[in-house]
């Protein structure tokens, strides 16, 4: 994972740098004068470039040795980019169609050449835009279950798994970042953290509460020692894009070993900010929007939990819960799969309200409450979300399925907090 | 990790092989013709010679690439050697003292030269005999204490836990050994299964309890998925060696990432199994000498909670559980601590019940009971702890402390199951 050559693109740089490669002009063709590159940026990390030509487009995704969005100042290693593709390669295998396909890979240059998704654009725009897309919960529930499972000893062999922790152990930058922003930076004042200001009483109170930190710092202990399955790490409604009825994930640089239920939870907490977001983007479809989007989280869960049981009773051939204990002596192995799924949801409850926090309090916030410009309109929207958040943190145990979940968020929608 | 010269060891060539090593000479002399060298075994899996001459003393421990207890049709890699190494030098830094000293490592050899431990004898042939060790639980808290504490994140940085993470995960087939021979064997009709023909009836019992399968797997998960900490990985009485008054830990070339209360979980069951066995090693003391045995596991227990609560409050350097959340703050981070410890616990309750299980089911008995020659008398006994294993399992809510602890051993002791 040496990068000794290693030059960052530019516009004017990348045609004459990829029109060597083969997988390149099979597409593009080989005038590369004729070609419209455009950066488009992808928000906080790399590089990312649109390239075009009368044949064809492909994507081209370039780390850079620091984190875009807060500067040189803030180094981030190039070999993340060695970790997406083999994300994208393990994802590609689980679940089928759901990741754009690769082209090219070049370690050194720390660059992915990949396929140009369009017309598809980032799911939080289309949330924030108050577009729906067709089945999305139905897919986001049967990626979680089929990575999830299928990354996990349930599904490998512990050779196999092993070897792929040993690989992404080396990934220790990318994860240190979701554990200091996600995990500890919301309930103390971060040097990097910012909030609505008006929201201060709210995140007082959420400082104050040693129980909230406590759990905080349970499912950090989770998110860094627990390597159930190689997660997505990133799994947001900015990592995934979608046409009205077509849906991809990407972005999976986070991707890391961690518990079955993390993508989930963080996926849920990204549903529900675009639901509390609402009222400030919608006018008279809010109601029937945000139905929509409660929709996609119960969807979401009941396709997540139908594709596990499936998979647990057609491909459960890792070394956990063997059919030889189970099965192979006329025992039934459904309150195993129950209680493997129960742990899942109580997990991802408890990462969805950690996630609903730290979008709100420390670094990297989301569109759906930032383009909300007016703060006295965003605070109480936020402060709804934050509330909620603290909630699914601290009383799990009383949600017992996605109905509650809904419930639990129609609840704090109708609370007038500041 | 390649051993292309590796040649096994045998009396006869050990001295020419090992007389141009300076750690061998400096400590024996340059006169290989006079030293003795003894094949001592150590069990299971190794070559072990003790080498002596006029001047001192040593160990020479070399793996062989096949399980010594099964035989050739059992391969077992070299590296496990290399794990040992690196388990020896962390388990120095982070408990001084506690383990044998290594003067020389040849990794293509697969070849560890050590201290000699004299007068020194195993522990498990000493509960067997009847003999006390001074401060022996003491010693035995505090060890697990301070390797749990200082192997995990609340101490170390991530970076170096994570690096040290990849390097373990190297080692595949150590623990698989476990995997299947302590958390999935017991419960089925293995091939290399053997146990006293008395206890069948307690046997079909447990194996027909769905939620016992269910909860060792639930552990197989966490053992084989949560790596919190570098545990021993096989610390039972017979990875002690002690005089009455000086006592090491030895062997752990089963060392991996692990939660946290694996290794004095799997201690505290070699305890309550020597203490099982005792009536049918014991005269007029029996009573007195079980006594000492709960006495060891209640000062374990108060010993490695005070000592990791001592760590938490002076020594929590890592990421977890950081002072800028709780003490910075003005907050206590006592209730996080209650909280590691509970969950450690538990999770040690857990393993206790499953080794308790499987020392008398699958395929590595332990001599507490194995050195019971009328099986009338063996089963029973064993009968005992297994019963008391499947509790440890089931019903852990109910077991707050170890005074619980004590008083179910006493219990289970008093009855008479076959």
């Amino acid at each position: 994972m040496e990068n000794a050559n290693y030059t960052a693109l530019t516009p004017e740089t990348l045609s004459t740098r990829l029109v060597a490669l083969p997988a390149v002009t099979e597409r593009l063709g080989t005038d590369a004068e004729s070609w419209q590159v455009k950066e488009v940026g992808d928000g906080n990390l790399n590089l990312v470039f649109i390239v075009q030509s009368d044949q064809g487009s492909i994507i081209v995704k370039q780390a850079l040795p620091y984190v875009r969005l807060v500067g040189d100042s803030w180094p981030l290693p190039l070999y993340r980019a060695y970790f997406e593709y083999h994300a994208l390669t393990r994802q590609a295998a689980r679940d089928p169609g759901t990741v754009p396909e690769i082209y090219h890979f070049d370690e050194d240059q720390a660059l992915i050449v990949m396929e140009f998704l369009s017309p598809h654009v980032i799911l939080r725009s289309k949330l924030i835009a108050g577009e729906k897309v067709d089945d999305l919960g139905a897919f986001c529930g049967k990626y979680c279950a089929r990575t999830a499972f299928r990354g996990s000893e349930l599904s490998m062999t512990s050779a196999d798994k092993k070897a792929d922790v040993g690989l992404f152990a080396g990934n220790v930058e990318i994860p240190a970042i979701t554990e200091g922003l996600v995990f500890t930076d919301p309930y103390f004042e971060a040097e990097l953290n910012n909030h609505t200001p008006e929201l201060e009483p709210v995140i007082n109170e959420l400082r104050n509460n040693i129980e909230l930190k406590r759990m905080a710092q349970v499912m950090l202990t989770k998110f860094a020692s627990n390597t159930e399955t190689m997660v997505h790490g990133d799994l947001h409604s900015g990592s995934i894009m979608a046409t009205q009825s077509e849906i991809r994930v990407i972005d999976p640089e986070f991707a890391q070993y961690a518990p079955l239920g993390f993508d989930i939870g963080m996926l849920t907490a990204n549903y529900l900010m675009a639901y509390f977001s609402q009222p400030a983007h919608r006018g008279t479809d809010l109601e029937a929007y945000q139905d929509w989007i409660l929709s996609v989280i119960t969807e979401c869960w009941s396709s997540f939990e139908a594709e596990f049981r499936h998979l647990w009773n057609t491909e459960r051939t890792g070394m956990l819960f063997p059919k030889s204990l189970f099965e192979d002596q006329g025992h039934s192995s459904e309150t195993a799969c129950d209680g493997v799924l129960a742990d899942i949801w109580q997990d991802a409850l408890r990462f969805c309200g950690i996630e609903m926090h730290r979008r709100c309090l420390s670094l990297a916030h989301n569109a759906d409450f930032e383009t909300i410009e007016d703060t006295t309109v965003r605070a109480p929207l936020e402060a709804r979300n934050l509330q909620m958040g603290a909630e699914l943190v601290l009383k799990t145990d009383t949600l017992k399925d996605a109905k509650a979940l809904i419930a639990l968020a129609r609840t704090f929608n109708a609370r007038n907090i500041l």
